[in-house]
Formats: structure tokens, sequence, C-alpha cells
């Protein structure tokens, strides 16, 4: 296309955010002109779907559940007085605690106030706090974050020994729904054996984020931690960010939340509207569906131009993959949905894998994010000149530009969402707008966009193999003295089929010498 | 395929690299029996160029370089005496450098000692340093490593405020073959920006790791650094994390680079072995090409099970995406190769995209990195039972099998390779495994794995932009006093075709307040 028809393309798709400083160009996209009207019935269901989703259907009917995170940031459209006022009181009550942190008004028992935060959560429990804490981070922060957010004890052990003597004034969250999760529960554990080696009380810094009655919630009431906030059975994890687990770390960093909500409040409103050309999710969806044949052909790739951005690709993984990456539709036909999401930071990546989007296998279409201003205080933070009048920011546009034409050059597709700055507000719109965008693209392709039934099947298996491994030992310490190989081990033990997992499981007890401990004779001859 | 036959086909298939505790598992792929004997032919032609590759021929050709990045862990093995005692002379001196910094007989003129190093670089001058000081590193490391790999001056800014009055004792490396690309260039201007702004004199604590005779060389002999490192041209950048671009960052930071360069070298002699069974990096790439029908039709998605390799996917990105995604082969035929790789941890991974592994499209295959000790010192450092007899490590090595057995019930391919332990040793071999493999893999698809020609593209596209800024500018200087819109400027400028891009460098202009600053009346009316 010639530059001046382009240009034309440009103006005439082109999405304003009013009042939030958000432009989505969709110019780069390769759908025809006759998309739009194509596609005008599938979108108008969509918007149906979502209206349906906001006013209290239950939205994820095989977990039986609503689906409300919009509610979180404009309580009034929650669909009973009970939902609204407890959106509201927990806000309060998440803005009030934090308020006596910052004060010095909560203290840890034996430091004069609170210098860090250790978060322990996975999945939803940890993605976006941890986006938004990288995001919006200074050096001035009230408290630095940390996350554990996995079962990996090395991993754990490190986190808390860069807190060294900090660990006497840093505040944990535990964050886990149902308290049940192990990979949250076992940073637990490992934590408060930290603080009891430190010789320090973990229930007098500890604070649970989790379902009311949930087995976390009786450990810190019979324990009495010092602070218990609600998870609600209506936000799903990977649109937690803006409830309870989200709020509290951030708030704590001293992140202007109200921003943040404010910001994904407007686009919330932005996004309700019912005609795809204004509507910049349903134009997300629509060019999703457009690029990917509407059966996740083309993987999308995530690059912002800004340092700030750098966790954006990784939180987006999750919202789009596991609320898309479905097997059933809703009427139970096979469909294998979904679409591959990747990307770090432009220019960065230009120097990465830019290479291949570019040269390479054209199996994806690019979302380029821009952010105009290139430092909080334009004219204001210091600034060099890299060349005569150029600054580094001008040279980080410019690689946006050029790596936008680059691939337009070579056939590939890609959009780009412009944000004049990047604050609490533009971030918590940002967010919003992939979650409507996620919504209606659910819709589009007839799936549940708010479950995740696969995930139940890898820890189902997990399970079985740590049952096996007590067998395992169980078996071995009720026939010390024998010896035995692999072969006859499961063959002794009944489990034939299982002889592939039973080796693996001795090779890890052996590496961590957890066999040698409990029965030498046998594992020397294993 | 039922569970004896898939322990038969775990045991026949696997390749176990002696003296480095490491295997590679391929029973999860669905190759057929005949598909190493049918890949014979290519194979052996793999063989034979990387043995010339090594002899010193002409690699890439394109670019007329060698390709010696093996040499650089084993020089005796480099073409000609005076690399091989270039190679030698270097790491000596790498070590006499970072020893001196350790033992303070190299100290910041206004602090006792060294304590940061900032390290400044782009691409391959980034991920490599950043890979190993995140897997490797720990609360004792002799000095703390930070980054600056990006043009964005916020994000430079912001890493230098972390400093705070660290700044007087940062230890400044500045990694540019060039010195001309504009990222490090830009980086290094805005920290000595703020050297200055300090009252620090840069030049006194800052190390050029460069080409010789580069623009940076020139800089860093006129200016009196207080060290100079070279960068040789015939290692590629994202191969260069074995040369002094990976040695000094991570030297001064207190990792043992011998073992790292020790298990390179020993992965080297392994995947040298001319037989596809029993070589572990012939052994991937014909993985790699029996699941993507060698033309990329599939992911890589990356999962290691242990959180000190969440950015191995990240380094992997660079190095499989930048070698692989070409649009030319050998020949000059339009071929489109490449393979997208993404990942980033189990199971924390299982919590966010595995959903749609196990479920949604299935365009992937997933290689799973297992590292059995759960911690550095087994049975020494403090592990809890979350569980009766049941670790933190015994979930995540459960999780790991799980998942496995989750995505082979739904016929997504996996492949595993199992480390004894993760350390400087195992994570060379780790890096030499997968430059062999990329190797291996462009003869099998007969590209140039060695070049990166769409780089150029986004830096010409770019440079475009900045000099039209310029010529806005200047057209808005000598037009003082008129206003116009963006048609009519463009249009005045003669520059009709480019009407979008002046479009985009206003409005990032003017953002900046640049143009208020520079041509107030012009802007207003824009």
């Amino acid at each position: 296309m010639e530059s001046s028809a382009l240009w034309k393309r440009y103006k005439k798709h082109l999405t304003k955010c009013q009042g939030l400083g958000i432009t989505l160009d969709i110019s780069r996209m390769n759908f025809e002109d006759s998309f739009f009207r194509s596609m005008q019935p599938e979108i108008e269901k969509a918007f149906t779907a979502m209206d349906a989703l906001e006013s209290g259907d239950i939205a994820n009917p095989d977990e039986n559940r609503m689906v409300g995170h919009y509610w979180l940031r404009n309580a009034d459209v929650a669909p009973t007085p009970e939902i609204q006022s407890e959106i509201k009181d927990t806000l309060e009550d998440v803005m009030g605690f934090v308020s006596k942190v910052h004060k010095k008004e909560i203290v840890p028992p034996t430091a004069p106030k609170y210098t860090d935060v250790l978060s322990i959560g996975i999945g939803g429990s940890a993605l976006g706090p941890q986006l938004i804490s990288d995001a919006l981070g200074t050096h001035r922060d009230k408290l630095k974050l940390h996350f554990i957010d996995n079962t990996d004890v090395d991993g754990i052990h490190r986190v808390i020994k860069s807190l060294g003597v900090r660990l006497k004034s840093t505040l944990v969250l535990v964050i886990s729904k149902s308290g049940g999760t192990p990979e949250p529960r076992n940073g637990m554990l490992e934590t408060m054996a930290a603080f009891e080696r430190a010789g320090l009380s973990f229930a007098k810094q500890a604070v649970a984020i989790t379902g009311k009655d949930s087995h976390l919630d009786k450990i810190a009431v019979s324990e009495s931690w010092i602070k218990r906030f609600p998870m609600w059975d209506w936000v799903g994890g990977r649109t937690s960010v803006m409830a309870t687990v989200g709020l509290v770390p951030c708030a704590l960093q001293g992140i202007d939340m109200r921003a943040l909500l404010d910001g994904a409040a407007k686009m919330d409103e932005i996004t309700r509207i019912k005609d795809a050309k204004k509507n910049p999710a349903a134009k997300l969806a629509l060019m999703w569906y457009s690029a990917t044949g509407g059966k996740g052909e083309k993987d999308m790739v995530v690059l912002p131009y800004k340092d700030r951005l750098l966790l954006l690709s990784r939180y987006l993984q999750q919202l789009v993959m596991e609320s898309l990456g479905k097997k059933f539709d809703v009427e139970g036909n096979v469909v294998n949905q979904g679409i591959a999401v990747y990307g770090n930071k432009g220019s960065t990546d230009q120097h990465a894998f830019v290479q291949q989007l570019r040269e390479g296998v054209n199996n994806f279409f690019a979302t380029f994010i821009v952010v105009l201003q290139d430092t909080a205080r334009p004219g204001r933070d210091p600034e060099v000149d890299v060349e005569s009048n150029v600054t580094a920011g001008d040279f980080l546009n410019g690689f946006w530009q050029g790596t936008r034409t680059a691939l337009y050059e070579e056939g590939r597709e890609s959009m780009t969402i412009t944000c004049d700055k990047m604050d609490a507000k533009t971030l918590g719109a940002i967010i919003a707008l992939y979650e409507r965008a996620v919504g209606y693209y659910g819709t589009l392709t007839n799936i549940n966009a708010y479950h995740q039934p696969g995930v139940e099947a890898g820890k189902k298996a997990a399970a079985t193999v740590l049952e096996l491994q007590n067998a395992i030992v169980d078996y071995l310490q009720a026939n010390a003295g024998n010896t035995f190989n692999i072969d006859e081990l499961a063959a002794g033990m009944g489990k034939e089929d299982d002889v592939e997992t039973i080796f693996h499981i001795i090779e890890h007890l052996a590496s961590n010498k957890r066999l040698v401990k409990k029965a030498r004779s046998q594992y020397s001859a294993l």
C-alpha cells in the first residue's frame, strides 16, 4: 500500500480512548474493508454476552460462578448491594491497613517499621502484582516488594537470604484462594521455618489474602496473624490484579491504586460501547480473529517500547492463553483454541528475535506498545542530547517506527497501542482493555474464557507421583536389607506400569541424599 | 503408547553426557523409528560443516567472518597460534583485573572499594551476562550486577537512581563491538551525565569491552578509562557469553568462569561425536526438525523447573530465533525459516499458559529442563517437610512429571534435559549444547545461522526517522511565525510521502515538550 493510502487507513481506523490518552492503530493489519461488516453478528453476540456477564450471570458455568472483575473498579455496577458494599468496604480496609503501615502505626515486633514486603503466591496471585510493581515502582517506593512464586526451595531460600537482617522488618503476604495450592503453601512453610531460624514470630508479621473460611483463613485466625483480606469466588485468578491480590502489595509499595482502578473503570466504559469501530477491546478481539483465522494460527508478539512494561507480555501470556487455550467450545465440540503470546521489550528485542519476525517464519502478528512521554516529568527530568537535538527517547521512538515499517515491508502484521504516558491510570486501562478483549474473543470463538480445566490434569498427575514416592519409601523401608534394580522394585511393588515414574522419583530422592539416609542398602544397588 | 513401551523408548533413546551429569530424553517426541536413518545424509553434512567451521573456515560468508565461539573454551582448537594466544592472554588478563578489583588493588577514586557493577550493552552483550548473573548469583556475590540494555531514558535513570550513593563505588562496563550501536552509546552518555551530576569522574570508573580501534576503544584511550578488553570479529554477539562480554561481568560478580568454560568445553567434545544417537546437540537439532517439519511449523516452549533458569528462554530466544529466522537459504531461495521460542519456568507457568499447552492449539513442542538437586548442598541446606516425608522440591519434581504426562496424554510433544545440579559447569554445558544444536539445525535447513541481515532494515528505517525529525525541527524554525496542520507541514517540506512518520515524530516531540520549546507557535496549531 502506498504511504498516502496507509496514512488514510491509519486515520480512518484509529481508535482514541477519550480521557485516557490511549490510541489503538490497526492500519498495519491485513483485514479487508468488508471484515468489520462480516463480523457484525458475531461481535453483537459478544456485546450481549458481556452485558449478561456484567449483570451477574453465571458466565463461568463449568464452575457455577459469576465473573465479576469489572465490578472491582466500579462497585456500583455489581449485581447486588451485598457485593457492592463488600467491594467498597474492602477497598477502605486495604487503604486503612496500608496507611497504618506507612504511618508506622502497625510495626513489626522487633523493628521500628516495615521496610519490605514478601508476597507469596503463584499464577494470578503473582503475575499481576509483579507487573504493577515493576511498571510503576521507583527508587522512592515506601516498601520494597519481593516475590516467592514457585515451589523451588533453592529459589525460595534465595529470596529470603536476599532480605538478610531485614527479615525482621518484612511484612509477609500469603496469597491463596483455597490455601490448598501447594506452591504458596510450600513457600509459606519454608518462610515460616526461616522466621523460626531467625528467632522471629511469623504470625506477628503475616497477612493472609484468601477465601473466607479457607484452610489458610483458618490458620491465620488460629495463629492470630495481623490481618486477613478476602478473595472472592467471583474473581478469577488471572483477573484478580484489581482485587485484594493486587491492591494490597502494590498499595504497600506506595503505588496509587485509586488511579489504577480509575484507569480501568474509564477503559471499562469505553469498551462497553456497542460499536466495534469505537470500541478498542472489540477491535483488538476482531484483529486477533482476523490474524489467527479465529483458530490460533498465529502467535501474538507483544513488544512494548518501554522498560517498565517488560513483564506485560508475561502477564498477558496468562490472561490470554489460560483464558483462550481451550479444548472444547461451549457446546462440547473439540476446537483446540488459543493464541500463543510472547515478547519482552523494544528496542532490546530488536537485538534478539526481531530478525526472525522480519525475515523468518510468518507465524505471528505484533502488538507494539508505545509511550510518548520519555520521562515522568517531560522538560524537568534530566535528559541529554545523544546527538545534535536528538535524545535517547527519540531513538526509542525511531526504533519503534523503524521496526513497524520493516515488518510491514515484509508483509508482517502489526498493531500499535500508543499511550501518552506510563502511570497507574494508564496501566489500569491497558489491563482492562486486554481483559475485555479476551472476553469478547471468547465469545467470537465460542469458548468459556473463565475456567482452566487443563490445569487440573497436571496437578492430579503430580499428586499421583507424590503418592507413589511415599509408597516407594515405605516399600524400601519394609524391605530393608534387600536390593533391587528398578524393574525389580516396580515389580515388587506391583507397579510395573509406573516403572519410569519410579525411576525419576528415585533419581530425585537419591540426588538429594534422601534415599541414602532412608534406605542406603537398596539405593546403592539401584 | 503403553507405559512399558514408553519406558523402553525412554531407555533406548536416552543420551547421557558423560562427566557432566546431564541427560537428554526424547521419548515423548513423535518421531518414527526410521527417522534417524532417513536423516543420516543431512546430519552427516551438518557434522562436516561444523568441522569446517571449527577449523577456521569462513562459516559466515555474508560478513566474510570466521565463527569461533567454540575456541573460547578450548583455545588449543583455534586455527592459528595468534588466536590461541589472544584467547589465553585475554582470559588471564580478565582474571587478573577481576582479582585486583576483588582484592581492592583497583578501587574507585572516592570510595574504599567497588560494590556494584553497571553493565551497559544490548542483545548478545546483555542477555548472556543477565542469564549467568541470575542463574548463578547468590546473596554472597562479590559485586552486585545491574544492567542497562535499552535506549529508554526512564529505564536508564531508574537503574542509576537505584544505585543511589553507591554510584561512587560502581564499576561501569560499556560493551559494544563497534561503539556505534545507539542503545549502549546512549546508555553510556546518560550514565556519563549522571556521573557528572554526582560530581564523579566517569572515566576513572569505566571499562570498555569493544573491538580494537573501534569508536568506543578510541574514547576509552583518549579519556584514560581504567581498562579495555577486546571483542573479536570472529565471535558473534549471540554467542559471546564466553568471551569478554560474559566473562568480565560475571567474574566480577564472583562466579566461577573457569567452571563455566570447562562445562562448555566438555559439552563441545560430546557434541562433536559423529553419531547422532550419541550426540545430544545433533539429537536436539533433529528433534526440532521432526517437530517443526524443518519449517518452523511449531514453537519451542522452554520450561525449566528451576527459578534460576527463568532467563534461559529469553537467552535461547535470541540464540535460536536470530540464528535460524532467515528469509533466504544459502543458495538465495526464499525459505522464511525459524523457530519461535518462549517460556519462563515451572511450575509457575503451569498456573499461566500450560492450560493452553495441554488443551489449546497444538502448535508447539516443549523442552523441560529438570535439576535433580533441590539445593546447592543436599542434606545440608535447610529444607522442611511440607507434608509427611515430602519436600517443596518433591512437589517441583512431581509437577514436572505430572505436566509431562498430561501433555503426552493429549498428544503434545516434549523433551526433557535433566541436570544433576545447577552450577557454573552445568550452565556452561547447557549453553554449549544449544549453540551446537543451532549450528547443526542451520545446516539441516541450509541457512546461514551466523548473520542477522534483518536487523539492519529496522535500524535503517529508524535512522530515516531521526533524519526526518531534524528536518522537521529545521523547517519549523525556518518558518517561525507560520502555522501548519500535518498535511501542510509535510507538503511544505516536500515530504508528502512521509506524512504519517512526521505525525508520529511530532506527537513524540510535543509529548516531551520539545516542540513547545522550539516552535511553540507552529506546534499549537498542529
